[in-house]
């Protein structure tokens, strides 16, 4: 095996970004992983959405949130340039929506937040939301408008990611590491996920479990990006430009489990089909699961750790905090400023 | 092409039933089809039922079900020695369930009935029914044991009767028929279950499109085979011994469409959890959409029908009554008296 400036473990679209980004910084990279974005990459809708109803009441991920979303359209057009595959990243709109009065409540809540931030977002009523994606349940009781909001395709993202890297010389090894002894690099970045405590005992990184459902149907059959709170219980429609509609996900503590459940996959077609009910004539093409990888915090490490860098527990935010999170290790290589300090690892 | 006795066309479980059936009597015989076993038979549960909700207004349906479900034991005992593959027939008892007062009151009639036909069948409290099967919801109001009722593996019978076909010297030919002109055999028999027409033009025969979703589980999670009815709707959870649970079945009139849809696998999940909550920890393994052959009287074409013998519409019972067809059509082909005078094409 050849030396390498860095050495790059991990091929989801965290270790995909780094590796790509520190590629065109002129470092020579390798990355490992025996299926690159095949793991919770894949099970990912995509959505880039710093503010929601999980997310309000931890600033500092919101600030690391709206500070990549801020990097993800000049990312997604030079990746788009530098891969050759479009990667779908699209910003029509997101309606939030909310089924009952608890719900609504909930998203009242939310619209101050967003205001306070000075987040473009418009209350609606349950008629207003109907107009803004007409495919919405009758019962929908309101809703909000998120212009700021954008989603992207991370199957896309990774293959993009991918042919990017390789382009620009990166070496692609499709290996399984199982030990940090010996790799022939100056740096060696840790990016496997849920998986990085193998490599890393002691890091508090644990899988978060989330069933996903794509559906097919016809082109524009949903508009806009739909979140909802169905009482009480998440909801997201994700729509693609080629009539796939992404339905997730549950939120499971069950270790590495990486089953489709029957019990995930009905509430995640009941809670859609209240919110959306024209989703039932679609075809179920895909259930998936994949593993999130969670922190105590539920802010990911980022940074030196020891011989190694570290880049995981993005929980759900990897698709969103790729770019700042590629920016800032790269940066930490070169020995520039600290991009992301909330995010030590350090703080263990 | 070799000259047979008989050219059959169709390898779902009636077919296979019948060419197997003419080769233990000494015709030479050719079975066609680019894929035995692959779509009905596929579908189906493998429920060896002939007294439920839908068919006990059908009196000759009834008598060839019964007639059919005699000759099973045997038929399962000779085709597994034959074939050298376990067809898992089961009869330890079928509990049919009502979830409301109105399902009750449908059970109710239905136990009346199946008494006046002399087949064993006890009423149930919800109490009784839960002690007859531990996972049943504390909701069940009540229902019937069915102890005459078996079950059997599609599956695993469509592979058995292909291996003890072509182990008496049956001919598969994996191609599809698209005419009957020219074939080389004395006899052709129809068994093309939806797609007869395409061949036979006129038979009445349509596409009755079955959802059906196979959870995966510990051994032994359901002891019994359940049917019940949730609010009018009617679902049934078959276990296997592998720990394999069948859950069926959606009945939908929309053409050669074979689509899983989100609509009909959330059906299935929301009735068949009512009835069994414990199946939501279960892996979904698989969802498969098969087409029934149904025709206007519910009962199937068996007998000479112009130049060629017919044996298809069997709807929801095809594998019930295979061994019934098989036994008939080999009858009619030696000149015989006519074991389903009922389901004469003469009728058409």
């Amino acid at each position: 095996m050849n030396a390498s400036d860095v050495f790059v473990i991990g091929g989801g679209i965290v270790g995909l970004s780094i590796a790509w980004r520190a590629t065109t910084r002129g470092l020579t990279v390798t990355l490992a992983d025996p299926d690159p974005g095949s793991q919770a990459t894949r099970a990912s809708a995509g959505m880039l959405a710093p503010v929601s109803e999980v997310t309000y009441t931890e600033e500092p991920l919101l600030r690391l949130g709206l500070a990549s979303l801020e990097r993800w359209p000049a990312f997604a057009g030079e990746l788009e340039a530098a891969g050759g595959i479009p990667v779908d990243l699209r910003g029509d709109g997101t309606v939030e929506v909310a089924y009952d009065a608890d719900d609504l409540a909930q998203l009242d809540e939310l619209a101050v937040f967003e205001e306070k931030l000075g987040l473009r977002v418009e209350r609606l009523t349950g008629r207003q939301c109907r107009q803004a994606e007409p495919m919405l349940s009758p019962n929908v009781r309101g809703g909000l408008l998120a212009r700021d909001d954008l989603w992207v395709n991370p199957r896309r993202v990774a293959q993009a990611l991918q042919q990017a890297f390789q382009n620009a010389g990166g070496r692609l090894v499709r290996e399984r590491v199982t030990t940090l002894e010996g790799l022939p690099a100056d740096h060696v970045v840790v990016a496997a996920g849920a998986w990085s405590p193998s490599l890393l005992p002691g890091l508090p990184i644990r899988p978060v479990k989330g069933q996903i459902l794509r559906l097919r149907g016809p082109r524009g059959l949903l508009g806009t990006c739909v979140r909802g709170t169905v009482r009480g219980s998440e909801v997201y429609l994700v729509p693609r430009d080629d009539g796939e509609i992404v339905v997730g996900a549950t939120m499971e503590e069950l270790g590495f489990d990486t089953r489709v459940t029957a019990g995930g996959v009905y509430e995640l077609l009941r809670d859609a089909r209240e919110i959306v009910p024209g989703i039932t004539e679609l075809e179920l093409a895909e259930t998936f699961a994949g593993l999130r990888p969670g922190t105590p915090d539920n802010l990911p490490y980022v940074g030196r750790h020891g011989d190694v860098w570290v880049a995981a527990g993005h929980h759900r935010a990897g698709v969103l905090l790729a770019p700042l999170t590629a920016d800032a290790v790269v940066a930490g290589l070169f020995g520039e400023a600290d991009l992301m300090p909330e995010c030590t690892p350090a703080r263990i």
